[in-house]
């Protein structure tokens, strides 16, 4: 073969088109019109049944003015809404903004003015957060109520779309096309990141179909799965899962709150077969499941992200028949990355040998081309000893498209041919890697991102306080919280109670401190905060610098 | 979101690379270095042995001179060398053509010719064959023999390069590249289609990772999983799970000779979960194994293309232990584009009602975009009624970049933006397709397809035939062989015996007819040939137009 015949056999309308995910919800309305495809409080929905509502849903937003690069933001619970938003959103070309229900109104606000939000679909039951964060936005967007909770929100503007009546209003036979480039934007999702203002990652349809079908493929999903929904779908579009679910054929089990007893009957009356969450998710059900003695008819897998799961908890889940596996990622990689797949050997270890292996957040998934250790000096790696740390860094095809309207922040993400995770790592003999300290301004609080930055800003807004550091410190129940460390001004006279009071004033609360410290702050010989001696006070240890 | 902002957002070496199995490979050796990749008769290989002789042959090739773009043919059995291949000759952005080893030299002439093999790896079980093949060439290939049967070939020449040997001097770090363009070719595989000389199928990287993937997640792939070769590698890659069972990280377990007694033994021995087939296979097995009651020890997934299995079959499986699935493909589309997906409620239904069902060549594969029956009128479709008959179309990720040198049937395979099959199917109203009528001029013998035109052309040059036809006739143990029509020329005096042995000596052995009848050929009012009618003659029964 010459590669001068070889160029001439193109790419035709039949032979190649863009990968995206909704083709896998086609697929399955195809193949399985009247399976169950997502179960809810108020519905149940086959494939059939989602696949015209998400063609009604697109063709309605169609209507509405949405066009392809549109961005249409949704601030809803894990329910049937926000999975349809999942297709008839990128059905138009349009991008998917899905927002975390836990932001205050300032927040909010600032995403939904740097994402130039078209509309906003949101649940009632948040009507006032976002009536105060939309009040600020000089061009706000459009707005599509979620009636669910028929006594929520009875000032509801009159202007208001109603979800379930704009969906009915649409085609449900809509003929929505596919992108023609599979690199067009699908989602935008916004992490806080080191720096105050959160960055909004933009993924791809190629992405998103790669993340799907790799993190599909990695659980063993299969027309049998029934996913229950502990994992909220704003994160990183839950992990990808909320496609690759679609891909298997499998079920998706809706669920608005993450309380244990729910949970509990869910997984029974479904016979949920897969779930996702944060370690605070992972250890509150273990914990309450083993106290009732709770065992599962049916294996469960649980995908943990975010922290390695302890010995007592993964023995705990053995118990009760929920196999527990380690997974990392980050907004940025759509979710997980890594994954900790475990060695047929380890089956056999001590369980608290075996959490250590499973601290490692392990391997890259398929579409990770390489996961790797930084060295001291650019295009060096660390040696695989288990020992030297270094900036973790990957590539491959399910990193984001850049952040947007960031060019500085993208470039510094994806230099020198690597993605930068911020985090440090080691890289084992076995070519595991292994975090051992994660980005040094994050704060992981019941499996949110705080940025300590942004924390700082306000602490220093308080008129009394000179110099503010934030730090992570262990907390049982959410895994860390924010602990600040205050310099006042001279005579100024303020408590610990008002610090906090002030910053759950400016803040959302979950990001205001827990505790607050009074003291003078360490600094480098260049001015800067040592951080790491604020965290070896906070835990009592060597953090490393 | 504007579509000025999401453009800047490129594509670069962290985020985006070029699809292509060889990273499958490159995954299982760092994910499971010390797990059992290959089974083979004189070797077992685990992922980090299969990674470095893949390395080391790419490497070994690269020193020969073999470079991107170039043919690389093999003609080999079912062995580790052959899975080799499917590795190192991609990593130097070579094309694999790996070679039906049932050919006659004629045919595999035309082939080291049309493709313009480089290099052809062979059996040295073959050697005859390939002595005779390569007389006839003006730029014969570079030989490189693989000596597994050390009785076989004592006269091997001496140019001719020693597989082990040669592998052996590679390099097992060989530092490869991902292609630059996943469009670029990965594997170039002869198909005798309807007219005389076979046609040859380019398959780019994009579309071999897509269907591994693909095929990978219809069979329920994981590591665990353990895939017998009883489906030749030739075919279609086999099918793509050359790359597939790696990509699960699965073993791959060699098997030379389809041979009941070997095959139970490899089950038994390896606990194979995972095998493929043509119906013959498929039947020949299922009646050996009945007959010994060979219970299998775990459930094995049986996949058969190219024909409907037969309820007694299916009834038999069931019993022994063996999950039967229908799939459907073509040399075209790498292999299975559709599957015949089993609902759940047809598991209750009486075997023959099963049967019926499965007969169904089914939906497409996760790849698969669309599958259609075309109508009348050029962009109509027939009715999903299951009555109307139309050619079946085809478009997806997963379809062939074209045939090389081959502009004219490229285009009339593409035309009008589908892929076209030349098989005739209905529409059922569930939205499966079942193949009615394959395309009437092929015959497909044990799993090979027999070119009914290549056996007239040589009745054709018999000095005393006046007119051939060659049609499909029912065989219990090969599904099909070809029965032939001839009309003599006045005074011409040659036996039915007498046809079969200038066929045989002009042809592979299993393209002769089996039967010749002298006979005035039916034709149409424009002097067409009418082979539905001596369809009909062979089969009894009413066969269409």
């Amino acid at each position: 073969m010459t590669q001068a015949s070889s160029t001439t056999l193109g790419r035709n309308p039949a032979n190649y088109s863009a990968l995206t995910p909704v083709s896998f919800l086609k697929r399955a309305a195809h193949v399985f019109p009247q399976r169950t495809a997502v179960i809810d409080d108020d519905m149940t929905l086959t494939y059939g049944e989602f696949y015209s509502r998400s063609r009604a849903l697109a063709s309605a937003l169609q209507g509405l003015g949405v066009q392809q690069g549109d961005t249409v933001s949704a601030l809803c619970f894990n329910t049937h809404e926000l999975l349809e938003c999942h297709y008839g959103v990128p059905m138009l070309g349009a991008v998917l903004n899905a927002i975390n229900t836990r932001l205050d109104a300032a927040a909010l606000a600032f995403i939904l003015n740097h994402g130039r939000a078209k509309v906003l679909i949101y649940d009632t039951r948040m009507h006032d957060l976002v009536r105060d964060a939309v009040a600020t936005l000089a061009t706000p967007p459009k707005l599509i109520a979620v009636q669910r909770d028929e006594s929520a929100a009875s000032d509801i503007d009159a202007g208001t779309l109603n979800y379930e009546a704009f969906v009915g209003n649409g085609d449900p036979a809509f003929e929505w096309e596919k992108v023609a480039d599979e690199w067009q934007p699908i989602a935008l999702n916004y992490t806080s990141g080191t720096t105050g203002n959160p960055k909004g990652a933009v993924y791809h349809h190629r992405g998103a179909y790669l993340a799907a079908m790799s993190n599909a493929m990695a659980m063993a999903m299969t027309p049998q799965t029934v996913y229950l929904w502990t994992l909220p779908m704003f994160h990183c579009n839950g992990w990808s899962y909320t496609w690759g679910v679609t891909a298997a054929g499998g079920t998706h089990v809706c669920l608005e709150k993450v309380l244990p007893e729910v949970v509990l009957a869910r997984i029974r009356d479904h016979g949920v077969t897969h779930m996702c969450g944060a370690p605070i998710v992972l250890n509150m059900l273990m914990n309450d499941f083993h106290q009732q003695s709770a065992r599962m008819d049916q294996p469960v897998q649980f995908a943990v992200g975010g922290a390695a799961p302890p010995s007592a908890i993964i023995q705990r889940g053995r118990e009760l028949g929920f196999d527990i596996v380690h997974l990392y990622g980050l907004t940025e990689t759509y979710g997980p990355s890594t994954l900790c797949v475990i060695q047929d050997e380890w089956r056999d270890l001590p369980v608290d040998d075996l959490a250590r292996k499973m601290a490692r957040q392990g391997v890259g998934l398929f579409a990770i081309d390489d996961v790797a250790v930084a060295g001291p000096n650019p295009g060096d790696f660390a040696p695989a000893d288990g020992q030297t740390m270094g900036e973790l860094l990957m590539r491959g095809n399910t990193l984001m498209a850049g952040y947007l309207d960031n060019p500085g922040a993208t470039a510094e993400a994806f230099k020198n041919g690597w993605f930068h995770t911020g985090d440090l790592a080691v890289m084992h003999p076995d070519g595991y890697v292994e975090v051992k300290d994660r980005a040094k301004d994050i704060i992981i609080s019941g499996g949110e991102n705080i940025s300590s930055q942004e924390v700082e800003e306000v602490l220093y807004r308080h008129p009394q306080v000179l110099e503010a550091a934030v730090v992570a410190m262990p907390d049982e129940k959410w895994g860390e919280t924010p602990c600040a460390f205050v310099t006042l001004k001279k005579g100024a006279e303020v408590t610990e109670a008002d610090i906090i009071a002030y910053c759950k004033a400016n803040l959302a609360s979950y990001k205001a401190p827990r505790k607050v410290v009074f003291a003078e702050l360490p600094k480098t010989s260049t001015g800067k905060v040592r951080k790491n001696v604020l965290r070896d006070q906070v835990t009592g240890g060597a953090s490393g610098t």
